[in-house]
């Protein structure tokens, strides 16, 4: 794990690293929701990224920041679903080989992608405790270089891009919210807004029932002791360090979501949108609608992170 | 009604009548479903049009060819969802007032469309004989001028645009592949690649439980005598004269579909496009799909043409 913190010059040279590999996704509007929210709405659609994930894009980066004579030996991960993929996909993309850890209880969409994009799965427990002993063994015993799902500087830096994206298509926002879990995507957008739009704000939806970031943020230091209860199965992992770092170095701030908003807010993107997006890309919006006299006639970018959902367990009466 | 038959010129006009109101909707392309079908797929993403579906596009050139003295007494229709809810939009941007006479079983989410807009709800039993009589009635009452579904020459040519647009935005098609109910899409797309895309051949997809077009096709004549079933909501109508005579004129061909592909097709659209389509969408893929042979290696333009779908009753165990 690499704990250096990335800068923004890091994030312009992943989006020339990667831009051979990711897909340019688009910026959805929607006159509806601009008129439920009160604001002007700028979806940046990272679901339709490779993968269905912004996952793709740190992924990619740290794979083809690695030189040739270690990444012959593959790449290794532990993730509940998106990164895994991700890089399953990154690897791919170089011909090396990829390892992906997966704890028990991960969402049966995410673990068909990871092994159709080519990867090696291995099971463990759903322990944080277990997803780093497995993956140090499958480490030990392969040669494997480790790219963490989100306290890994490439991968920061990769997930920067997609603000920096959003910020020359739809123009300098007010404000861009973004969901936060481990923090690599929060960070990364952190970085970017920083240089290609000052003076932008950053709001982070984080889901109650993981909600270490805002705790961390009030307290002035890394509060990651908690045990996960959220829908949101890509927001569940603990803040990192070097996420922190950067986080409250640059001023942002969370906006804390309950389950139940984030539901109504996913119902409300697939029935208005049109877009299939998964919990842990709904509380972005949620958020939004959440404190609305935040947001009132601003202009406001709204991460849209992935859209990989089981269509045969939804979370809601189907 | 109107049964005069609409030219390829009459859609050229519609394109230009509707261009203020209605939205360019883009082009979607997928790797992984290219790869699946084994040809070049170009989605044209009417689900994304004003109102959830490309109904829009001919309501909307109806409403706004009504001459002023007689577009103030307003429209009325008969619809089981897509057609209400466009033609509500569409009176509500010239001002002028709607009715919609909707059959008892319409799926929910399409309702609360036409409410939404601001049309004037009028519920009758699901016969096409009781649609006619209580749409008759209120054109008595209210002097309100009757825009068909799909066996209006100004629908027909307002669907055409759609196609006009996928050529535009894509290049020319070998192929297009459109659904078909009461064939306002169908014979409107025939119309626009006549003109615009000489050569490409028109296919229609259309469910098992109301193949009346397949059968009108291959009999020569008009043989609408069925009880429709089939998942397929938007496409339970019966084939309408004029648009027969287009389809007739322009060789399409159909290839009928079971509504267990059609919803197969559907969950693949969700899951890999991370488009919220519904079932009388998807069947344009499932037709596809279906017939790998008939489309190897070709450039196939599909229409994606509505989303409307209620969420809380998906047709597979949610």
């Amino acid at each position: 794990m690499s704990d250096d913190l990335p800068t923004a010059d890091d994030v312009l040279a992943a989006a020339a690293r990667i831009a051979g590999h990711a897909s340019l996704t688009p910026v959805l509007r929607s006159r509806t929701l601009d008129a439920l929210a009160g604001c002007e709405l700028h979806f940046k659609g990272e679901h339709l990224q490779r993968g269905g994930a912004f996952k793709f894009r740190g992924a990619c980066n740290a794979v083809w920041s690695l030189p040739e004579a270690e990444a012959g030996r593959g790449v290794v991960t532990h993730s509940s679903g998106n990164h895994g993929a991700a890089l399953a996909l990154a690897a791919r993309s170089r011909g090396i080989p990829c390892h992906v850890v997966v704890p028990d209880g991960a969402v049966a969409a995410k673990l068909a992608n990871i092994q159709r994009h080519g990867a090696t799965l291995w099971r463990c427990e759903a322990t944080q405790a277990a997803r780093e002993a497995t993956c140090a063994q499958v480490q030990a015993s392969t040669g494997a270089h480790l790219v963490h799902p989100y306290a890994d500087a490439r991968v920061i830096a990769g997930q920067g891009t997609a603000a920096l994206e959003l910020v020359a298509q739809a123009g300098i926002p007010d404000i861009v919210v973004v969901p936060v879990g481990g923090g690599g995507l929060a960070a990364g957008t952190a970085l970017a807004l920083a240089s290609a739009a000052p003076g932008c704000r950053l709001v982070l939806a984080e889901p109650a029932g993981a909600a270490d970031t805002a705790r961390s943020l009030t307290a002035g230091e890394r509060r990651i002791d908690f045990v996960p209860d959220t829908v949101c199965d890509g927001l569940r992992g603990a803040l990192g360090a070097p996420n922190f770092a950067l986080l409250q170095a640059s001023g942002a701030e969370a906006i804390v979501v309950d389950d139940a908003a984030t539901l109504a807010a996913m119902q409300l993107a697939w029935q208005v949108l049109k877009q299939v997006i998964e919990p842990s890309s709904a509380i972005a919006l949620a958020a939004v609608l959440a404190e609305p006299a935040r947001f009132a006639g601003r202009r406001v970018g709204v991460v849209l992170s992935g859209g990989n959902v089981d269509l045969g367990a939804l979370p809601w009466r189907g």
